[in-house]
């Protein structure tokens, strides 16, 4: 009799832990989308390089426009923005976004974007990266992946949706960053 | 008896549940790779712009090769190409490769590649992006690390396999992208 | 009475596996810095092309700086660097790091790299992807984030820590990384 019991009680948490490691791997995850591990707002500001406001200058053109349509295709552009905790470009920054895009679209403002966030204060050190397509001139909300981080982003992954807050002309625009976070370790 | 059945059961799952939660962190996992979570390919057209062609150019050569070696080390080239279901060009695009790639072997063709894969049609929204070394003068197949995704493919990981389909000098190309999936939401 | 011990171990256990379960999807997950599952040291280095060197250049810059401080801003760098098991930069390199980097800051130097280490011995096949900051004129040490990977190093994330060991002006540098990796399939 108990011996049965022994085999029941067995055999049912084998088969869920069979079933249980199986979705480890290769079976789809679902997550809620609504839940992240870490989620904050954040303002980048970009202040474009013309030759005469080196001190005031936060991004460079480096390879420019190729004449190929009327938006920019082919434009390089570097950057070290700094990143504030609201839609003033004289906050007190609390990260800096490090990297580059270029337009590629040749009907309409697009860009592809690779910018490391970098955190260096008493509050957070560490960095995480997005990577991803930015079509601005098509669409206000545009979600980007997130793919790694260091420090107290340590392998995190995730989504940054980005809206455009303001431009001004090629001199000045601000992007808000609303980061999600489904990784966090 | 029976209080020896308990713990013998207890003992044995215990030391499984202690095993796999150990598994979820460092120690190595294995999956399937036969068994993605999602599986298909797509072809990408490349053509590149020669000045006269703006009107059927996707991609673009924006810093021309140094002359270190012959196989244009140094050049780089941003596309915006279309993606679709088979060979033909001109075929219905399922999505865009936008990114970039550019040249850096001296001996060989050997790209170093970017490409955010974006669809936008009622039936795929959201993007992925394909980012590794592609040894095209080398490897007639070559394996590319997916590393995250948006929309319909959120946070999405894993390989894309390269094969050139056709070459036309340096005005047109056409790849093959077999893409596995492993990390699906 | 073994009913009751049944419902017992049956109750404990299915919280246990309710309990796990849970943690697989967004709650954060922990896990051990100290035990990564796979920990090898590389040594990266870097012969810039000065215009006569075509032989044994293995970097070249193909875009300048701008002027935008005193700090290179600007400058962009393709990269097909032999990688090593020690400080010598004639020992039998393992890989290749293939890739690029830029200067993005006006008051130091400070890099953003994009390095694909390239395997292809009869001990190692496969490549994965450095991506992140790289403010080596800041810290001694910089921790930047392993993206995705291919072959022996399918899908694999991690850390790898920067050192910079000897630098000869704008001719040579040897970079040591630390490569930890925490996702192994």
């Amino acid at each position: 009799m108990t011996n049965q019991i022994y085999k029941q009680v067995f055999s049912f948490f084998l088969s869920v832990l069979l079933l249980q490691s199986s979705t480890v791997s290769y079976v789809p995850k679902s997550f809620d989308l609504k839940k992240p591990c870490k989620h904050f707002v954040l303002y980048l500001h970009n202040i474009a390089y013309d030759g005469d406001n080196a001190a005031n200058a936060t991004a460079a053109t480096i390879v420019k426009p190729l004449g190929l349509g009327d938006h920019s295709f082919g434009e390089l552009i570097i950057i070290n923005n700094p990143v504030t905790l609201d839609q003033n470009y004289l906050s007190k920054p609390v990260a800096r976004a490090q990297g580059f895009y270029f337009y590629n679209m040749k009907t309409n403002y697009n860009a592809w974007v690779a910018w490391t966030l970098v955190f260096n204060s008493t509050k957070h050190k560490g960095t995480f990266t997005i990577m991803d397509a930015n079509p601005f001139g098509l669409q206000p909300a545009r979600d980007l992946s997130i793919v790694g981080g260091t420090g107290d982003f340590l392998m995190t992954r995730g989504i940054a949706t980005f809206k455009t807050k303001l431009t001004q002309g090629s001199k000045y625009f601000c992007v808000e960053m609303n980061i999600k976070l489904y990784e966090c370790y």
